[in-house]
């Protein structure tokens, strides 16, 4: 795995690499969906792998975690039971916790071994999973959604790239069983990977989110250890606009940003004034 | 310089790496100041190395050339005089050529061989060097700045890392000459590092801009074959915020904007509008 002490990893088409000078391999298994390592590394910390590929660091996990979780709650007007797809190291569970209003959060990661080898090493992540509102489900989340009908405020698709076992997760079948789900006010996140090196065709992502839903978005916020960095995520809504920030909340998240890491109201706002280049990717 | 047909790039500090597969190195030679590299990739298409390190390349060379032009111009209320140092690629001088009401533009590039080998390989850069209103000056920025008063509505400093001989561009003393090297509606502009990794202490570089300038901001936009991607630059001001921009220009913008391939007026907004990180690095 490790080249004269540095891991790399290199994009689909093996055209790009990014790599890490690490420190010590802290864990490494196979389990029954992949292979799980843990890295310390100079330059982000505690690395996570599955599958060789990069996925959580404790340089910059909150960024897709806070994104992911307080965009979609600053935007609903009614948030009471949140589920999240993947996602097994916990961050985003961690973000949807501290909102009080939240009565349900439901985890549906495929591999335990996720979740268990993330309360070992990235304990940060996982310290929400206890929290009396969350219920782990060891399921496939899209044989799972299937038999959801409006019943989650906010859906989160915390998924890898669309390839293997995630592959179903990009899907308009899947986009339409994620709208089912939802109630009215409904509000799905994804990640919609990097649009320069482009690997994964983002305008069929994106046409296909935008056959199962009115409201489609996308905007962007960086992860320093996936490849290419510059990350782009989609919102996609049965109602709002991912800027039409909820009145009621405001307060709520002005209290609450002082708090986090990246996350503010105003980052949330220009998150979604995107580029020509970025609009033009996504098929606008 | 290629590793089994790779070029690879290592951050300052040596703890993490990009790399691009390489087709074929289509030039190289030794100037009077730095080792000049031009090879051809999958990924990025032709990439421009000064001294090793990713100056431009064909995938997202407008990104950075239209962000520094665009943002300040799009801000000024006068703007006929501008002045560039660095940037011997060339890029930032066609997009200013862009805008008619632009009298003269100045591109101070101490090496000459980077112009020449940019004319050969990146001639859609290099369109605009031979523009009536641009005047070449092979000469150190660092001196020239100094000899200049009152002169320049728009100062761009298009500059490599701070280190080596363009260390220097990143002192309060080098930022005091620019300001005064402005007109009363000045504005600078500058390339301030990624903030993830930060081996140059951004924080340090902001507080030597606010020593300078009353009107300091950060905005983000990724360069994909930097190392870390996502890049803060600099918008320093005498009168101007960086969002304030001039109502007088704004049909003149929407008009431009719509042949750009990243820049538009609300990605311009957005870009300011920066996350807590970011705020924290830059020392708010």
């Amino acid at each position: 795995m490790l080249k004269d002490g540095w891991f790399y990893e290199r994009s689909f088409h093996e055209t790009f690499s990014m790599g890490w000078k690490v420190k010590k391999v802290l864990h490494s298994e196979q389990s029954k969906y992949q292979k799980i390592d843990v890295l310390e590394t100079d330059a982000v910390g505690k690395l996570l792998l599955l599958d060789g590929k990069t996925m959580v660091s404790n340089l910059d996990e909150f960024v897709y975690h806070e994104v992911m979780a307080h965009i979609p709650y600053a935007v609903s007007r009614k948030c009471e039971k949140v589920l999240i797809i993947g996602g097994g190291d916990g961050g985003v569970v961690r973000e949807f916790a501290k909102h009080e209003s939240i009565k349900q959060i439901d985890l549906v990661e495929i591999d335990e071994r996720v979740i268990e080898v993330s309360k070992e090493f990235f304990p940060e992540c996982t310290s929400a999973l206890n929290d009396k509102r969350v219920n782990i489900l060891a399921q496939d989340g899209f044989a799972f959604i299937k038999s959801k009908k409006n019943e989650y405020d906010i859906i989160i698709i915390d998924s890898t790239d669309p390839e293997d076992f995630a592959s179903g997760l990009f899907t308009s079948e899947f986009y339409t069983d994620v709208y089912n789900a939802l109630t009215d006010e409904g509000i799905m996140m994804n990640q919609t990977e990097n649009p320069f090196l482009d690997e994964w065709d983002i305008k069929s992502i994106y046409t296909n989110m935008r056959s199962s839903f009115p409201f489609v978005q996308s905007f962007t916020a960086p992860m320093s250890i996936y490849p290419g960095v510059f990350w782009t995520f989609g919102f996609s809504s049965k109602k709002y606009m991912g800027t039409n920030i909820n009145p009621e909340k405001r307060y709520e998240m002005q209290k609450i940003e002082r708090d986090l890491k990246w996350y503010n109201l105003d980052w949330h706002r220009g998150a979604f004034l995107i580029s020509n280049f970025h609009k033009k990717k996504i098929g606008l």
